[in-house]
């Protein structure tokens, strides 16, 4: 996978040949700054890495979730991207930057009446189905309508991935997918399918997957569970979930892009492909945070510092409002300093300004010796971190802003300022 | 505490005399609903119980971070309320609502110059000061703009409530406050002092306090500290953090408004207002979930049902950006039926739309068979609720309405449509 674009040079840390203390100086922080290369850069080596690894007409659907700003959303698109959506809000988003609706796919247990009706009328590629009962409402509101919708099965292939328990979804006990007698049950069932047609299996078995063991097993439950349909699907959709190194001591067990790809390609041809003949079927594939995570850092200033006793807390402009993993997940992010000094490092925790404990970036970590509006960064922050920023505290939003390829830097979305906030 | 102001009639629940089932009618779901009356009343019974345990000129800061609606603020502010602020958007928001600066005192580890400098060009009651840094730079600031700034130490007490680690601020490893030593030597340092005032000590242990023991503790701590100080000190602060029973399982343990004052008030005479002749120090308190988080419901809808084997979820229209608390904090909040039956409960799973394992409101829970379409509703959810909603997954806030003391209902915010979200 790539590296981030991130470098120190005198001492000075550059995304690409930006100087992000430079970047800063016209700005007030925080505010997220992406780099277009490294997007673009993990895109084309999930797609270039599937076509290695020989997997049949692969597409990519970009899960939205995990970062929706439009201009990522063009910039993807042009790559050839497609959209994993889970809202209406996400459908109209992947429409109005131009993702042909030929290329979506709604995933999500909550799919309204109002939300599939859109998704019918733009004739996407395909609703993963979660239950019997999104189907069947897919299918009157498709009679209604007088469409065909396009079904995929969303099966849960009863596997236990290693990864936090909020992000982990292929478990029986989940709310996500049906369970494979639930599948072969509904087929009989010829009043769920007069305006609707199965044209899809999928799996998504959680976010943030660290080893490979659970993805191969759910695979091969996707492979079995199609040839058994024996009905001739237009694609096998394997979801998203690949994971990302945020903690430097995560790397060794990382998957790559192309053992991932090897496997699934590997996986599908032995349990699939090698027992049909000319087959036709595709592979959809459904990635959002390793495409986007490591493209982005929050640009953050020391307010002040605090000594307590023993303790320095080190207290920065940025907080839970603005970026919600570490408060919500426990989540690890790295944090680096944007001037680098020779300075011994010492222990600090680096705190935001929000009035709760888990306003917390570093617990007792060794960091330089910060001083008051110095600028550090927290790393990796490009997947689920301006998506779920809130107004909390009545503070306003911070900004979007990229470093495009020609080295220019572009605002995508202006802060929020609180005055602004009716 | 006054109870929340919800029964059913009929089996239909109603909210005063609004019935919940016809204000749903006309709405798209989820939606927030108020209580006036709870609010007014919880309010109204906490200044009073602070008169009758004859708390020396109470003045009661109501703590905006739990839920800023203007139209709550407006009424809080008839019935005599001042702020607790803690960002510049909070203290805009203060001001525009009416609520005298006079009234408000300013918290948080993270002020900002923007933030100060408007705080000081209000005036307000105090700047509850969180470390010697920070004090040097309110002063710094008042001087630039040739003023005298009120200011507050809190006291960190180094106590360790009950309560989840989350929302526990009153230890010595937490970001808030200052140690007693520490605010000792910062009075002692003229050069902080030019153009600042110590009108006051605070102290403030944490949120949803289910037992008075640290509440005492603290108190004693604050008020040993005030008569060292040895200065006629205008105000000192008690904080806020009141629990609420969420779980009816808490409620034997809770403590009651008028339990707290009475300990409030004994602790004080005894340690501190015994002890001086004439006292004119006033006692400030910063409630804000024990005066709201009762008074609101989020009416959700039922999408559909899904049952996997032996485990029957059934997903609501409501999800984790429309409220934060279950999934950040694990928070128990109670599920009712909007129209009650007398068929046999079952073992269910309530779950929200969103793509994450996270978003249950209900882990295997006995309730009614819902069907759907059918109505229920998320209880006591007025206390960091809207104020932590987000639009991840692109889906639009949910709408905000009170019912007014007159029995009629008011739209206090709109839903916000996805397709608003630009």
């Amino acid at each position: 996978m790539k590296t981030r674009d991130l470098k120190y040079q005198s001492n000075k840390l550059y995304m690409g040949k930006k100087s992000i203390e430079e970047v800063a100086k016209k700005l007030p922080t925080p505010f997220y700054l992406y780099s277009e290369k490294v997007i673009e850069d993990n895109f084309i080596e999930f797609q270039g890495e599937a076509i290695k690894a020989k997997i049949p007409r692969p597409l990519i659907c970009y899960a939205l979730k995990a970062n929706s700003n439009k201009y990522i959303l063009k910039k993807l698109k042009k790559l050839g991207a497609g959209a994993d959506i889970v809202s209406g809000g996400e459908l109209k988003r992947a429409i109005d930057v131009g993702i042909s609706p030929k290329k979506i796919v709604f995933s999500g247990v909550g799919k309204t009446k109002e939300e599939i009706t859109l998704a019918l009328k733009h004739e996407i590629y395909s609703f993963n189905v979660e239950s019997v009962d999104e189907l069947r409402l897919i299918n009157t509101l498709a009679k209604k309508s007088k469409r065909k919708a396009r079904i995929c099965f969303r099966l849960n292939p009863v596997v236990n991935p290693i990864t936090h328990k909020y992000i982990s979804t292929g478990d029986k006990t989940h709310k996500f997918g049906l369970l494979a007698p639930d599948i072969m049950s509904a087929l009989e069932d010829k009043s769920l399918w007069t305006n609707s047609k199965l044209v899809g299996l999928s799996i998504h078995i959680g976010s943030q997957l660290l080893d490979l063991k659970a993805t191969e097993k759910a695979i091969k439950n996707l492979a079995t569970l199609a040839l058994l349909i024996d009905k001739k699907l237009e694609f096998l959709d394997v979801g998203g979930g690949l994971g990302v190194d945020y903690h430097p001591d995560e790397k060794t067990n990382l998957p790559s892009i192309k053992a991932y790809m090897t496997l699934v390609g590997q996986t599908l041809k032995k349990n699939y492909f090698d027992k049909l003949k000319n087959s036709k079927t595709r592979v959809v594939f459904e990635p959002g945070r390793r495409i986007i995570a490591k493209s982005a850092v929050l640009v953050m200033r020391v307010i002040r510092k605090k000594i307590t006793e023993n303790t320095e807390f080190v207290i920065v402009d940025g907080g839970m409002n603005d970026f919600m993993r570490p408060s919500l997940y426990g989540a690890y992010h790295h944090l680096l300093p944007v001037v680098k000094t020779a300075k011994k490092k010492r222990l600090v925790n680096i705190v935001g300004p929000i009035c709760e404990s888990s306003d917390v970036f570093a617990d007792k970590t060794l960091f330089q010796p910060l001083e008051n509006e110095d600028l550090l960064l927290l790393n990796d922050v490009g997947a689920y971190g301006y998506s779920m920023t809130s107004n909390y505290n009545l503070r306003g939003k911070p900004a979007e802003l990229v470093v495009k390829k020609d080295g220019t830097v572009k605002t995508l979305t202006p802060a929020q300022k609180f005055s602004e906030l009716s």
